[in-house]
C-alpha cells in the first residue's frame, strides 16, 4: 500500500509504479486505449474535467513533457495554469509546500509537479488537502511514473497483453534514469519474461534496481531474440562527469543501428523517451525506421495522461 | 471622483482605493462573498466574459498575482492572454503605450496591468479607448486595490461588517508597500476604529500616508489588544540598502511570534500578503496556526478578482 | 504551383505569398472582412476549430505576432499551445523536425511557425504529416505571408479593390525585410499601378525583389503623388553593422513627418506593420495622426489569421 493510495485503494494521486496494484496499472491502460480509438482525427473536445483547474508546476523545465500534459488536460475541457516555478516566489525564498498551498487555496485541483529531487513530489503530496491531486512528471531520478505507462501501453499494443513470453532490453544510463526505473517497475508489475539491461558498468546502478534482470556490457549479446529494445537518452553531462569516453566511444559500444538490430527478434520493436540523441543513442535509420515506435509512444503520452487526470479528478 | 469612475459614478477601470466610493468597495466584497459561496467544490464554470478577451500585461514579472487573475478570467469564461511585456517588444524601444494600443486593436478588452513605476497603469489608463478596462496589480509603491479589497473581504468574513469596533494593526515595510497604502485606504473608507502602524522608523513613510494612524516602535506594545494584524513582506533589498541592519535584527523586534501573538485581542487573526518569508516577519507556528487566515487571502483573492472583472467587463 | 497548395489547388500550408493564387488571395481577405465585420463589439466565440489544438512554435521571440495568432485561433475555438523553441527541448539537441513530428503526434494539427531561417518554415512543412497544416509567422527575410495580407485588406479597405490605380511606396529597410517580400508579393498579384520604393542604397536589396519598381534614394520626390505610404521597421543593428550612420541620419532622410506627407495624394494613407520606432521611420503626429493605419493593420491581423486557420484547419 504505497500513500499514493486510500485507504479504499483507491488512487488519490500518481507518484510512481512502484507498487501500485496490476490492477490499476492495466484500468489507466485500457482507458487511454479507449481515448486513443475515439480520437482519431479530431474530437469535440470531452467535458469531463470542465471547471477544474489543472496546474502543472515545474520546478525543473521540461517543455516537451509539460506540452503533453497541458494537451491532455485542454482535451478533458479543464483549465489549465502553466506555473514555471523557476521564475516565480520560489525564487523569492518561498518554499515549494507554500506554493503549492497558495495555488491549491486558488482553487487548483490537479497538480502535474516536476521536481530535480529524488521524493520531492512525494514529499509535497503528503502536504496537499483532501481534494487536491498530485501528479509525478518525474522527480530526481526516483520515477516517471506516466511515461512507465505509455511504455507499457506501447508495448501492449504491439506485442498483446501477455507480457511473460516478451524478452524485453533497456539499453543506456540506467542509473540516471527516472524512466528506467518507471519501466523496471510496471515491467514486474505486468511480469514480462525476460528483462535484460545493458550499459556501461558506470552508467549502471548498484543499489537493487536490477535485481531478477540479466544485466550485462556486451550490446550485441544482449540484443540476440529480444521483442522489445528500450533504448535510454544519454545526458551529454555524462561525458563532462567522466562517466563515458566520448559520444562516438557511446555510439560504436551502445548505439542501435540497423545491423544491430537484426540480432534482436525479426518483429522486434525499439522504444525511445525522447528527446533523441541522433548519431548517439540511435541512428536516424533506426530511429525513423519501420521498427521504431518512437512516435506512437508520443501519442499514447497525451492518452496515458488523460486517463491518469481523468481517474484522479473526473 | 477618481478617474476610475465614470460621469455616472460607474467604475470604469480599477487603479487605486483611494477615494474609491464605500458602495462600490462593500458592492465588490459582497460579490466575491456570493462567488466564493457558489464556487464551494467544483463548478461548471460562468460564461459571464465568454468571448472576452483578458491580458495580462507585467511590466514587472509576479507569478503568483498573474495566477490569481489567470483562474479568476478563466472561471469568468474569458480567453486569456499573457504578456510579459519584459520580454516583448517594449524591449525592442516600443513605448508601453503602444504595446496596449496594439493589443487593445487585436480586441482585448481587460487589461491587469502590473508596473514598477508609481502611476504608470494610471497613466495607461489614461490612454485607453471607451470600451477597454484596466486592472491595477500594482504600481511602485502606489496601490494594489485588488490585494486591498481581498484583506477586507477576509477581515470582514472573520470579525464581521462593522469595522468601527476593530482595533487593527499593521506591521513591518509600510514605506515601500503598495499593499499598505491600498490596507490604508479601504481601511478608512470602511470606518475601522483603530489603525496602528508599527515598524523600524527606517521603513515607515513620512509623507502623510499614516495620517489618522497610531503610529509607533515598539511591537509588543502596539499589539496590546488589537483585533487584526496585517504583517507586510519584508523584501530582502532593504537589508542591503542599510535600513535594517539584519533580518535576524528584523525578527528579533518585528517578527510575530506565539508568545507576541497572546499580547493581542484573544480571537484575533493574522493576515500576510505572501510570499511569506518564514522566520522573518512571521513564525512557521503563527503562519500555519490557527489564528492565521493567510490562505483564506489567497482564495478570497480570486473571489475578488472574479468581482473586479464581472464589474469592468460583465 | 507552390508545394503550399494540394493538386486540386487547396492551400494546404501558408508559407508565402509569392505564388499564391490571386483568388485565393482574394478570398482570405474577403473572409477576414467578413469576420472583422461579425466581430464588432464582443462576440460569443465560433467553434469552427472546437477540439483542434493549434501550436504557436516560436524558433525566434516574438511576442506580439504570436499574441495576434493566439487570440485568433481562441476565437475559433481552438485550444491553443504556446511552444516557445527557444527555451526547449531544441537547447537539448533535438532537431526543428523531431520537435514538429513530436507535437504532431501528440495531436497538435496547426503550427504557427516563426524561425530565423530562410526557408525553414517551407523545410518543416515538407515533413508534417496529411492532416497537419503549417502557417509560416515569418522565416528570415523571405516572407510574413499573414502581414502580406493584412497589409492588402488595410489597402483595401481604404482605398477599394482597384489596386491599379493606385501608386504605392515602400519606405525603408526592404533588404531585410520579410514583411516587403510579402507584401510586394502580393500587390504585384493584386496588380498595383505603380510600386516605388526607397531608401538607403545599403538597405536596398540588389537579387530582383525590386524588379518592376521604381527605385529612388530621395524620399521627397518618391512621396509625390502616392495614394499608400508603406513604412518599414528600422531595426537598430543596422546601426552596428554600419549600413546607416545614425539613427538621427537615417530619420532626416527617410523618416516620415507631416510636413513630407503633404507631398503624397491628399488622401494617402500610413502603414507600418510595428513596432513603431518613434522618431526614427516616423514621427509621433503621423504615427498618431489622421492617415495612419496603424492600429486598423493589427485589428486586421487578428482577422486575416482567423481566416487563414480556418481555411486551413476549418
Amino acid at each position: 500500500m504505497t500513500p499514493q493510495l486510500d485507504s479504499d485503494g483507491r488512487l488519490r494521486h500518481l507518484l510512481t509504479l512502484d507498487g501500485l496494484p496490476r490492477e490499476t496499472l492495466c484500468r489507466l491502460i485500457d482507458r487511454a486505449g479507449q481515448i486513443r480509438d475515439a480520437a482519431l482525427g479530431r474530437t469535440p473536445r470531452r467535458q469531463a474535467l470542465d471547471g477544474t483547474t489543472v496546474c502543472t508546476l515545474f520546478f525543473e523545465p521540461s517543455t516537451r513533457t509539460r506540452s503533453s500534459f497541458h494537451i491532455a488536460a485542454q482535451r478533458l475541457g479543464a483549465d489549465v495554469l502553466n506555473f514555471d516555478a523557476s521564475t516565480s516566489s520560489t525564487r523569492k525564498g518561498e518554499t515549494a509546500r507554500d506554493t503549492l498551498r497558495n495555488l491549491e487555496a486558488m482553487g487548483v485541483r490537479g497538480f502535474i509537479v516536476r521536481h530535480a529531487e529524488d521524493g520531492a513530489v512525494a514529499a509535497l503530496a503528503a502536504e496537499a488537502g483532501e481534494g487536491t491531486a498530485l501528479v509525478n512528471a518525474g522527480d530526481g531520478r526516483s520515477a516517471h511514473p506516466t511515461q512507465g505507462l505509455l511504455d507499457m501501453m506501447t508495448i501492449r499494443q504491439a506485442k498483446g497483453a501477455d507480457f511473460s513470453r516478451l524478452k524485453i532490453l533497456m539499453v543506456g544510463d540506467v542509473k540516471h534514469s527516472r524512466v528506467a526505473r518507471s519501466d523496471l517497475h510496471a515491467l514486474r508489475t505486468l511480469g514480462a519474461g525476460v528483462i535484460r539491461v545493458c550499459g556501461p558498468q558506470s552508467l549502471l546502478p548498484d543499489d537493487g534496481t536490477l535485481s531478477g534482470c540479466e544485466v550485462g556490457q556486451d550490446f550485441d549479446a544482449m540484443l540476440e531474440g529480444v521483442d522489445v529494445v528500450m533504448m535510454l537518452r544519454l545526458q551529454r553531462e555524462r561525458m563532462e562527469e567522466g562517466l563515458i569516453a566520448s559520444l562516438e566511444d557511446y555510439h560504436r559500444a551502445y548505439g542501435l543501428t540497423t545491423a544491430r538490430l537484426a540480432r534482436a527478434a525479426k518483429d522486434a520493436v525499439v522504444l525511445h523517451p525522447g528527446p533523441i540523441n541522433r548519431g548517439v543513442e540511435i541512428t536516424d535509420e533506426v530511429a525513423d525506421g519501420p521498427q521504431s515506435l518512437v512516435l506512437r509512444q508520443v501519442s499514447n503520452g497525451v492518452a496515458i495522461r488523460m486517463a491518469v487526470l481523468e481517474m484522479l479528478l473526473g
